[in-house]
Formats: structure tokens, sequence, C-alpha cells
């Protein structure tokens, strides 16, 4: 299934940036809960009352003289919804953007206007009364307004049904009395997307030409009230502003309706108006809001377009934090800026990736923190969503097994097959699921291990080998290696994979699926060729290449490269989108007939391999030396698992995540070891840790704020950590091992055609591709990425280019005879790495990479400051918007 | 090729609107030109002296307080180009966005600071004299700021390499007395998108920390001088303002410098200030501009995030439509409010398609007004830009012939062919091009009569009739129908073809296009079949369909479906896509030597049919009475070939192409019916206008105003029209007859591909299609269309539903025997749609369609606006940016 990967934006500039802690700066000084805003779920887990969430309504006067009636016509919480007046519907949410002018109009108006703060009436008549009371209205007018007041508005409501439900509401004849909530309040859904607790705030406005002067009024209602049928959702409201006066030329009433709502639908506003008291602090509490406000200059945009909410609000740092230094002095100061630029913490505070210094330290601890938590891993799955987890993942999981079973099968001879890799799968998925220090992890052995495997078995062809046997030999001796890795806490050097290695990884594991896949299609040609008129062909049996694996190719790629009016539609063929192109080309393949080489499955639960049993002899017929040799593949196997388990391991543990329940680098290594252990002794895949699925898996088990209407994006807060969705997902996979017979009908075509895809999105979704292309754009035609902002086009060219000579060379060296080597090169690119900080500054390897431990550490803030430093506000923190999670994506499915 | 016809981005909120006529309304009260801004070529045309244009550069003092120097940081004429200081580059440019403060902040210090007008200055030296001498600079702090204001400022001058220059130049070296422009300035490639006559603004801003109150100066020089290095171009410098100060808390003087910047740059600022006379002026222009702009409420939207420059400006008209109204009274204010309604001229007052009420009245008129036209429309065609269009229009129009050529062969057994086709080509346009009332139009035969010519042979052939002499009788009898409707001046009735008539006959024909081309690629399955291997082939000579076709169906989308990353690369290759895949087709059946029906082209020059001669017989084997029997499908054929014909010539003649030589619509039908009664007789096809590639033509003539740098739009100033370009390339096509024995090799399922091709590019460029997604989307999902904005949901389902019905009919008649009739029912459309009027409001129909004539005269100003009327400004302009032109993409190629 194909999933949006964390970092995968990096490369627009308004990215997604959920992965910016802000629980530690949350609690500001003073006594009151300071009005950050957005993220109000971390501030209830600290205990602290938070002001409820604010509604606001706007409820405008129309028809003028004739057919006067209050018809809401906007609506905010955070962004802004438009009734579309001849569209009965309502707009997109939207940021609000309002006439600097409208704004200083309300200003004047509220100053000369009622302001009732704490206003103790106890429904909306009282209300009416307290508010109509002004010296300026004779008694006549007085009662005009008040009966107006009441008047019944009108509210689009928009249930199930497209229609609104206008029509139905009678103005004329609701009863000014009537002051209960309507049941097409009640029957509003947009209640339920409001939090508990929510209040409302109403802003009345329009033109009424028997007012001589214009009338404002602000109040503030001590104890929130349920006003009538005034706002369209039964909500207590706390605040009502009344703007209402004669005619002006051009717009007046609306706008300054909309300014005084947008103002109200501002946190910081709301804060200080909730503890206003006096009109001079309702007026400074503008001022403040007006200091803050963004212009747009005129004549050079488009008024009609509307901009969209961002994925994610600005931080509410700066202001908390230029406090935090006043108060707690320099040697403060640079913690909270090093969190505050990275977006998330640094490698090293990490408790899970600190040396002990003891032997098996790190396993020990890793143990001990899991243990305590280990009921808590099985009740936390007790909610709905993780049903709905485990459907997605068994889908995503038989497919991986089908499509690596088939191709192991193939390239061992047969050796193993289909229904090893069932039952591997199952029985590795499960062990995990209930050892490991990361039960979300979800093994998988289609990514390098395959290519390994491939490496290893043409070896041992070549020699003439008995192949399980040897298999064997190296898998308990990279259980060892594994097992001394842990020892030695091996895995606190996680650390120094940076993107750079990451990616050097990615890369080239991805282009050898590709050009697998690819070499593997081309000698089917030979095997099953293209036959053309002239040649003679051999007896009249003639066959054709399947041409399902290409086809799947171009179904698949289709999903995503739709606009986004079908991003719904896309989104679910999206997730499902392998298993429908499957059975696409499967059933293709069966209509047209076409004789193509088909998966080997065993008609009975037995292996694939005739002749041999689920135990793997120890020796079979190869000498007893090679038990001892193959300590030597065994090595390189064991950096290439180690690298590709643990890199997989930090992108899951990230701090993004907000994992509550810990990591367990060494934990997880040790399963590794065991595993590899039992499978080759059974002769089945060897497995590790699966990035892309397990990154599916933890995406399907999000826990999210309830969302807020209008707009706003849902806030995260973790998720479902919990050790029952995987092993249910894997029992189920066991009990799929009866599907075998079903099996045999899948052509291998389309299980290459899987594989490509796999290598092509793998190779998409790097920065490293992107960077790629920047080469051979001219200047002008290169997208605004934050990258290039920041370093200089020559640098980034370098620093790709160097990527690229190191990624030539492991092609080299892949492609001679000391191919078995390469895992070792791997290794190589964290040296140059490491020694691309003698060619790059820090700041730019910030932008290109990300920084190494200690040089994180070390380096002064200033370092991380342009080097002409500018003034400019908004330049500060763009850093915080960029996600600085590498975009790995080796094992798509 | 691919192309964007105009209205295509009506669906995009943010549309284009260059349709929108100011001709008119340019010449605003008062004796000075007015400020209004983006089209000043217009302005220039009306003989007013205008105001130059006006590029501001910000340059800052940086380094406090170690190693100050000057540096470039910001540009402007219209948007703001950043200097990306980590990078060394300039940012894209964008729409600037401003903290309102700051602007604030620049007002207290300009109204306390320095102001000069008319500054008499002669040199930077002088100036900088005159700056300095304030009183509250001891002589000492002057000369110490004399020297830093001479100081050479750093440019970023990107020269063809990307590597900044800026490490060249020694800014310490520099002399203090250098005032000539430097090299690198007059090098400067920006120089050179900067039209004549413009001028320079310079604002240097800075924190200084020897002073001990901020300075600030704002200058006018009478006589704009040329500051020496100070700006990046050497332009006179007309504005020089300097914002200097001690240093203070947080952002200041670089953002201050912006805004000062950014108010330059405001158009009608620049009108202000070069008027203002005095402090008091210069304030007042501030606060005007204070006065219209936008605010952007904080924390709601993402500050890194660069909004981008529209597409177009927004229109200037409102101040100057109320200053009008009040000028010109209540009658003038409805003309004027119709066209800035509609973005283009109502049809009705176009003289073209006024009755005359004679008989040719309305040829005569155009051949009239077009032959005072006809030494300039070859004297217009003088221009190195005339040569590319040849070339491209060439390409398209021999793919064209070539496509055509095949399958009307195909269609008619081989009674025409590719020779026809060519041959036809070139002489119907090279007669056309110099005889037409539209010169531009490119002649096709690839749409709706291809459709035609099919059911009339097949008529033919059912009734056992000689095909050629049948044929040569309807063209005749079309021929004398044609002429009679130029004689009655049939022609104004196009005025009521709209969208509704027009998406249905793109609709109706792009999917007798597809069905074709799907059910010709399934037939040849049958012809050559795919064999399955237990079936008994015969014989061992094994064919296979071939995938040519579908292989340039997938490359054809390709390009279409990148981001806008590669959208240059995607130009060059939409612009030859057919050409491109067209011969990847062809090598691709060559190299697998595939056996696959090919194009048959005759081996000498002579009609592909053999046993004709060049004329074909008036009777051959008919019986006399068919000559008088032809004329009911003639008078069919008519219908339809008057509905081709007038659809693509409104569309060509629209206001919008700014075209001087106007129309002629009798003129263009009389030449197609004259080419008629040519054709038939000689057996070529049958040609009319050619929507798509006509549009094609035109856009590759645009007159454009030269670009202005820093992200605003070309202005664009109308069409070269001419009748060379034409002429030269059906000159061209007819030398490529020549090509025809190479045209053999070209296999008849890439010329299905091309025309599914064409039938799906134009079914999914109608706005009918979206509607018919919309169908299927949940309410939620939907893009924020305008169409949306203004008509219930309800209500656009409704329309999409009678189109949707309409279309069903017409095929049910197209699949019985009474195909032959269905271009009447075509015309039934416009019945259908007259009816409509009754169905849905005016206000619905204008923006789902758009008004018949009458309509469109007698709805009151009233009447266009929404049913309740908000005060909203932004609402009104709102139809203005929507393009009328309706969607049609008939033929394309």
């Amino acid at each position: 299934p194909k999933m949006k990967l964390l970092g995968q934006e990096e490369f627009e500039v308004s990215s997604a940036c959920e992965n910016v802690p802000t629980g530690e700066l949350e609690s500001g000084p003073g006594s009151c809960p300071s009005p950050d805003g957005t993220s109000d779920t971390d501030r209830g887990d600290l205990g602290v009352p938070e002001d409820p969430l604010l509604f606001i309504q706007l409820n405008e006067l129309l028809g003028w003289p004739q057919a006067l009636e209050w018809r809401e016509t906007g609506r905010w919480v955070v962004f802004e919804e438009k009734l579309e007046v001849g569209a009965g519907r309502w707009s997109v949410p939207h940021v609000p953007t309002l006439a600097l002018a409208s704004l200083q109009k309300l200003r004047s108006l509220l100053a000369e206007g009622l302001v009732l703060l704490d206003c103790a009436a106890q429904s909306f008549l009282e209300l009416v009364e307290q508010v109509t009371r002004v010296e300026s209205l004779s008694p006549e007018l007085r009662g005009q307004l008040q009966a107006l007041l009441l008047q019944r508005p009108q509210h689009l409501i928009q249930t199930t049904g497209t229609r609104p439900c206008q029509g139905s509401a009678h103005p004329r004849e609701a009863s000014h009395k009537e002051e209960a909530p309507l049941k097409e309040q009640h029957q509003n859904p947009l209640r339920r997307k409001l939090p508990p607790g929510a209040e409302a705030g109403a802003v009345l406005a329009g033109e009424l030409g028997f007012l001589v002067r214009p009338l404002g009024a602000f109040v503030r209602l001590r104890d929130p009230v349920v006003l009538g049928p005034l706002t369209e959702v039964p909500l207590p409201s706390r605040f009502f502003c009344l703007l209402l006066g004669p005619s002006t030329l051009g717009w007046g009433y609306h706008e300054m309706g909309r300014a005084m709502a947008i103002l109200l639908s501002d946190r910081q506003f709301q804060w200080s108006v909730r503890r206003a008291s006096s009109l001079h602090d309702l007026l400074a509490a503008l001022d403040a809001f007006l200091e803050e406000v963004t212009v747009l200059p005129p004549r050079r945009w488009d008024p009609t377009a509307r901009i969209a909410p961002p994925k994610c609000l600005p931080p509410q740092h700066k202001r908390l934090l230029s406090q935090l230094r006043e108060v707690k002095g320099p040697s403060m100061q640079h913690g909270a800026l090093a969190e505050d630029r990275h977006g998330y913490r640094p490698h090293a505070p990490s408790p899970e990736l600190q040396r002990t210094g003891r032997l098996f330290g790190g396993l020990v601890q890793d143990v001990r923190r899991k243990t305590s938590w280990y009921t808590s891993d099985f009740l936390d799955a007790l909610h709905p969503q993780c049903f709905s987890a485990v459907l997605y993942i068994y889908l995503a999981t038989i497919t991986n097994a089908i499509t690596f079973g088939g191709l192991l099968g193939e390239a061992t001879n047969g050796a193993q097959g289909v229904l090893e890799s069932f039952l591997g799968t199952a029985v590795a998925g499960a062990v995990f699921c209930l050892m490991a220090g990361q039960p979300l992890t979800i093994l998988s052995s289609t990514g390098p291990v395959l290519v390994f495997e491939r490496l290893l078995f043409s070896f041992s062809r070549d020699y003439s080998l008995d192949y399980l046997p040897f298999r064997l030999w190296v898998g308990i001796w990279v259980a060892t290696f594994c097992l001394a890795l842990v020892a030695t806490e091996a895995s606190v050097l996680v650390r120094y994979f940076t993107r750079f290695t990451e990616e050097g990884f990615c890369a080239l594991i991805s282009l050898i699926f590709i050009c697998d896949a690819v070499g593997k299609m081309l000698s089917l040609t030979s095997a099953y060729p293209i036959q053309s008129p002239g040649s003679p062909a051999y007896g009249c049996f003639c066959q054709y290449p399947d041409l399902g694996g290409n086809e799947s190719q171009w179904k698949r790629t289709e999903p995503q490269d739709r606009n986004d009016i079908s991003s719904m539609v896309r989104k679910v063929l999206g997730d499902f989108s392998s298993v429908l192109a499957m059975l696409l080309g499967c059933g293709l393949d069966s209509f047209l007939g076409l004789a193509t080489p088909k998966l080997t499955v065993p008609r009975e639960f037995k292996p694939t391999l005739p002749g041999r049993g689920w135990l793997v002899s120890p020796f079979g017929t190869n000498p007893w030396w090679l038990s001892v040799a193959a300590a030597l593949p065994a090595l390189l196997l064991s950096i290439l698992i180690f690298m590709d388990q643990q890199i997989t391991a930090v992108i899951l543990n990230r701090a993004e995540y907000k994992l509550q329940k810990g990591a367990g680098f060494h934990l997880d290594l040790f399963c590794v070891a065991v595993l590899m252990l039992l499978t080759s002794v059974l002769g089945l895949p060897w497995y590790v840790s699966a990035t892309v699925i397990s990154l599916a898996h933890m995406d399907s088990l999000r826990r999210e704020s309830r969302a807020c209407a209008l707009g706003e994006p849902r806030s995260f807060l973790g998720i479902r950590e919990q050790r029952l969705t995987g092993l249910v997902v894997f029992i189920l996979t066991g009990t799929s091992i009866f599907l075998a017979p079903v099996l045999k009908f899948i052509p291998m075509p389309v299980l290459y055609g899987i594989f490509l895809y796999m290598g092509v999105a793998a190779i998409s979704s790097i920065q490293f591709t992107k960077r790629v292309q920047l080469l051979l754009m001219p200047a002008k035609h290169q997208p605004d990425l934050l990258l290039l902002r920041h370093v200089p086009l020559s640098r980034v060219h370098l620093f790709t280019a160097i990527q690229l000579a190191c990624l030539g060379l492991l092609w080299i060296i892949k492609s001679t005879p000391a191919a078995i080597i390469f895992p070792l090169m791997l290794l190589g690119l964290v040296g140059v790495r490491k020694g691309l900080e003698w060619v790059f500054s820090p700041q730019e390897l910030l932008w290109l990479d990300e920084l190494m431990p200690e040089k994180e550490m070390n380096i002064p803030e200033k370092g991380l400051e342009p080097e002409y430093s500018l003034r400019g506000d908004s330049e500060d923190s763009e850093l915080m918007y960029q996600p600085k999670a590498p975009e790995v994506n080796i094992s798509v499915n």
C-alpha cells in the first residue's frame, strides 16, 4: 500500500511540522495558562485549566428595508467558512482576510459603543433588553429593535442531504419568545465536531435604516447561556456583539462584523478579552492584535482566491522563547533553541541510545523498560481503530509474502518458496510482536536481504554447494555476530546514520530492484520469445510475454497522477492498489489464456523443494569447513541486517511519533538474531523490520484529537502502542497458508511488476532523486525549495555529485565478482559522510543532510544562523517547518 | 499538439482574466493619467504620457559593528524578490507581505525625518551631502556617515553562470569617488527585462550603532540621475530613501526598508508621491495605501509560504467605475457594468453580427472591411515570430493530414486517402488563407465531418451507390445551401450557440471518436487475433495485434501528468507529442517487425483509388435522380458544417484576443462553400475551420509586452493578424506530398491511438465533464469552484443531468438507422437551451452557461446580483475572473 512518509513533503515549502514538540514550552510565565493556541490537549494533560474553544458565528441583517431577516453568513473556529449565498452551501475553510479599514472602523465603533463585561443575563431576552438600554434610542425605536433582534435567524444547517434546510424554516411564523434551542440546532452535524465544553460567540451586524447613528455593543456573559436559536449549534454563548447602523456608502457592517468575528477567533484576543475588565482592556487587546497582523498590499494578489489553511499552524514559541531567555538566562537559551530549530529532540539525549558500558547493558535496560508496559501492550489494543489496522496491514503483509515467496522461489531454484514465505512471515512476525522492543514493527524479507540471498544462492551454485545447509551456517553466524553487536551495545552507533547514508542505501537497493525486474522481464523475452511473422516458429505452439506485470505498473501509477479532485477515491484505490493490480494482472492472464510462468506452490503443506523436510540438515553434502567459511558472508550479511534493521528502527522511533513506551534498539536486534537462527534452521526466509509497512501500521493507529470544525488540522496525540494488532495480523497470515492452492494462478511477470514498482516508488521518494533532477534544471525553473533558499546551488550540486559518485562506485563493486562485499561498502558511506564535514559548513549540512551527533552538540548557536544575519522575523522559523525525518522508502508494501 | 484553451482554467479559482478589456475605462477624470496600473501599453496607445516604470531596490547595512557593508537584499517592480542570503540567489517572485507595525513605524520615522521633494542633486555625492545635512548630526558623525553611504554596495548579479559574482568585487578597495556605473551593472541581464525609460528607487536601511536617534530621509530627485553603483542596474534614480538608526530590540530597519520599498512599488502610491508637494502629501499617500491594504490575522497561516503572483492582477475598474457613474449618470452605468461583469463585450454590439437586412449584405460588409486590411495582411507577417509559428503549425497540420487521410482511406475503402488528404489540405488551406475573413483559421477535416463522411459512405455502400459521384452531388448541394445561408445572413444566429450547445456538440463528437477508435482496435483483434497456446494456429504464421497505438497513448498522457517541476520540458514534449508518439509507434512496429495493417499510399502522384482521375465524374453508375436526392443528406451536412464552422469562428473572434481587423463570419462561410464545391469535384476531403489548431496558430502569434522583471505577468497586446503564415504552412504541406512513399510505414493502430487521444483530450477539456464528476463526489471533497460558490449544488446537478439526457438521446439516434439526421438533433440542443430559461434563473445560467442575446440585454442590473446582496467588496468582481470563453476542443491537433 502506498502511504505518505513523514518527511516526504519536505520539498514543498508549506510542509507539515507536527514534529515540533511543544510540551516543554507550554507553561509560560504568569499565573494564567498562556494563550498560545494550537495544542490544547497537551496542556490539558499538564492539568492546567484552559479556556474553552470558541465557535464564532456572524448573523447578518439582510433585506433592508422591505424584508428584514437575520441570516448566518459566516462562521469561524480558527479558519473562516463563508456562506455562499447563491449556492446555499458553506465555502471551504480558508484563512480569513480583512480590510484594515474595517478593523479600524470596528475599533472606533466599539470605543463609542456599549461594553458590558460579566453581564448577568440569563436568557436572550434579558440580554437584548440590556443591550438596547442605550440613551440614543427612543422607547419606540427600542421596542422595534428588540423585536428585530429576537427574530429567529436563518441558519444553513447542512444535514445529511445536500439540500439546505433553509426552505423548511418559516421565519415569519417563528415566535419571538421562542427561546428553547430548536430540533434542527440539535441535529446539526457540526455539533459533534466541536469538543465538549465549547462556547459560542455571536456577532450580529447589519444596516438598519431607522437608526440615526451607529450602535455598537460588546457583551461578555458572566455565565454562558444558550441564547435560543441565535447560533446554529446550541452552545452556551460567552460573547455577543452587535454592530448596527444607518446605511453608509459601500461596505460597512458586513466587513465590520467579519472583523469582529476574526478578532474573536484569535486565541490571543480571546485570552485577553476573557480577562478584560474594562473597555480599555478590550481596545488594548484589539491593538495588540493589530500589532501582529500581516498586511498584503493592494493590487498585487487575486482577491477571489482563498488562502488554504496551512497544514500546520505556525508554532507559537517565539514569544515564549524570548520570555524564557529573559527568565532562564543564556544556558537555557541554547538548549531551547536547539530543539526549537530541529523540531525534534537531538539524538544524544534519547535514553535508549545512551551507552551503559556494561555487557548486554542496553538489552537489559530495554527488557526492563518494556516489561513494565507489557500488560498495557494488550489492554491498549481494545479500540475499534485496531480492527481496521489489522485488515489493512494483513492485506499488505500477504501481498508482500506472495511477492517475496515467488521471487525467492525463483531465485533459489525452488529451494524456498511461497509456502516458506507465508510460514516464515507468520512465525517470525508473531514472535517479534510478542518479544520485540518496538512491537509496532512489521517484519519483511522483501528488502535488501532478498538481494543478498540471491547473491548467496548464485555463489553456492557456482561452487556446487548444498544451498540450505550452507545458508543454515550463514544464519548461525549472523545470529552470533548480531548477539555480539547486542552485547557491545553497537546500536548506539545508529546516531551516525544520517540522511546521506540512508539515501545512499535506499538508492542502491532501489536500483537493484529496478534492474532486477527489468532484467527478468527481458530474459522472459528469450524464454518466451516475441515471434515475428518471418521467423521460423518452433512447432505451432506460440507463446507471448505476459503484459500483466507491465499493466499493473500502469494501473499503479495512475492513482498518484490524478489531480486532487479525486483524492478521496485515490486513497481507497491507493491503499489496496497492489492487491488490485495483482488481481487485475491475474485476471487478464487467465482471460487471455496466456502461457506465462506461474508461481510454484506445493500441493500440500510441505516445503516447496521436494524431498527436504522442515528441518535443514546441518551439513548436507557440504564439506565440514564450509560451516566455518560461512562466517565471512555472514559478517557481510550482519552488516546489512544491522543497517537495514537500525535505519528502520530509528525512523520508527522518531520523536515526532510521540511514542510513550520508548524504543528498544538492542532488544529488537536481539529478536532479529534469534529469528535469524530459527528461520535458518527451518529453511524459511530471513526477516528484518520493513520501514514502509511498519510506518503504515503506525499510521493506521494514530490517536488524534477530535477534528475541530472549520478546517483546523487535527492535532496528533500519539500512536496506540500495543502488541495485539501485529499478533493478529500474523496469526491471520499463518492461517492463510491454506490459500496456497489458489496462489498458483499468479503469473510471475505480475510479481516482477510489483517489484519494479517498489523500486521506482522507493527511488522517487528520496530527496536525493529530487536533487539529481535539480542538476538538469535551469535555475529559473527550479521549485521554491527551502533547501535552495539557504544553500548555494553550486554546493547543492556538489553534494549531489558526491552522492552520485558513491552510488556509482557501489554499483561497480556490485557488478564485479566482489559483489558480495558490498554491505561493507555501504558502511563506507558513513565514512564518506564524516569526510564531508571538511567540505561543507555545518549550516549547509544542516539543510542538505542532518548533523552528526557530536557536531550537533558542539555547534554554537551563532553557527546555525545564516552568514549575514537578517533581522527578518519570518526567517527564523523556517527550519522548524522542515521535518527532518529521512525519506527512506526501501520496502514499499 | 496539446495546448491550453482559453477558459480551460475556469475551474481553478485563481484564473486568468486577460479578457477584461480596459481600454474604455482607462482615461479617468482629471488631467493626469490615472494610476490604475497594469495595462500601461494600452494607455500608451491612447497617447497619454504615463509615469515610467519604477524598479525598487533595498540595500541593507549589514555586519554592524565590525564589518559594515551595504548589500542588496530585495528588489521589486510589482512583486518581491528576496535575496536568499545563504543560497546566494534571488527568491522566486512573490506577493510581498509585511507586518503592519513596520508600516506604522515607517510612517512615524518619515514624519519626523527629512523630506526633500524635487531635490536638484546631480550625483550621488551631492545627494549624500544634502541628505546628511541634518542638525542632529555632529560634523564628525556626518563625515563618517557620508563615507559609509558612499561605500559601494554588494549586488547579487546573476550572470550566465550560476555562481554569484559577489566574491569578485572587493568592497574595501572600491574608491569612494567612483560614481560611474560599473561594467557588471551594465552586464546585468535584468537590465534587458526592464522597459526603456524605467527609473529606479533606492531604499537604504540598516542598524547603525553610532547614531543616537533614528535618521529618516525621503528624497525625490527633480531630474533622475544614475547614482553610480547604488542600484544593480544603471537606471536613473528618481527616489531615494534612507532609514538608519541605533540598534533596537528585534527587527526594525530591515522590515521598515521593505515597507518603504513595497510602498514605492505600488502604482497608486507612485502616482501620488510623484505629484506630492509636501511631507503632508507623502503621508497622505501612505495613509491612502494603508486604507487599501488587506490584513492576514496572526497565527493562521504559514509565514514561510510565499504567495505566488496571481495569473492576472486584479482589475482596477472599481474606483474608476464609481467615478464614471458619478460623471455619466445611470444610463452609462448599466453598459459599463455589463461589460465589467462579463469580462468581454456582449455579442450584440459586435458589428460583424449585426443583420444588415440586405441579401448578401453581411458578405459585402465583410469583403469591404477585409479588403482595406489586405496589404497589411502581408506586411504584418514580417516578424521573426512568424517563422516559429510556421514550423509549429506545419507539423501539426501534416500530422492531421496523415491521420485523417489514413482513417478516411480506410473508412471509404480507399476511395480517398492520404494523398487526397495532403492535396486537399494544401489547396483548401491556401485558398482559405487568401480569401477568408479570418485568415488565422486553419482548416481541417478531422472533426465531425469525418463522422458524417463515414455515415455517408456506409449508406452509399448499403444501397450500392457509386460513392464519389454521389458525394459530388452532396457537395454541390451543401455549397448551395451554404451560399443561401450567406445570402440570408444566417451567421448572425451564432449568438444563440451558448456553452450548453457547444459542449453538447463537443461531447457527442468526442464520444464518437473514442468509440470508433476502441471499436477499430477491438475489430483488429479478430482480424489479427491474439493466439492462445491451446488454439489450433492456422499454419505457422503468427500475427499479433500492434500495441503501437496503445503505447503512444501512454506516452501522450504522461507529459500532462507530471508535476510542475518539469513544466519546461513538458511544453517542448507536449508541443510535438503527437509527432513523437507517431514516430515511436512506427519505430516500435518496425523494430519488432510486427505484421500490422499499414497506411495505404499510392506509389505515385495519383488518386488513392486505382482507376479514377482527379476529376469526379458527375453521375458514374448512379441513377440521375440521385443528384436531386443528395439534397437531403446535404441539408444535414450543411447544418453540421454551419455549426462546426461558426462555433469555431465565434471562439476565434472573441474580444479577448483583441483582434484589430475584425471577423468575417459571412465571408468565412462563403469560402467554406466554395471549397466544398472544389473538393467535391476533385474528390478531396471536405474542410471546415478547426478550433484547436487555429487557436494554436493564434497563440503562436501573440504580441506581448516585453516581460517585466520580477514575476509580473506579461500583458497581452494582440495577435499578429496576417495571411502569410497560414499560406506558407499550406504551401509546405503541398510540397510534402512527396513524403508519401515514407508514409506507408505508418501502422493504422498508431493512427487509431491518435484518434482515441483526440477524443479523450476533447472530452476531458469541457466543463460538462467536470460537472459530471461532481455528480459522483461528496460535497466535502468538491473543489472550490467559482460555479459552486454561486449556484446550489442541486441546480448544478439538474443542469448536468439535462445535458446528460440530451447526450443520451443523441447517442441513441446516432445508433439507429436514423443516424444520418443527427445534425438536425444537434440543432435541437439550441432549442433545449432556450427551454432551460424556464427552469433556471438568469443568475444560474450566467454561471452554468452564458446568457442568450436578448436575455443579456434585458436583464436588469439588479438581476445579476445574488439574491441576498452582501456588501462584501470582494464578491463583486468574481465574475470578472471567470473567462467566459467556451471550452470546445473538438479537433485537437
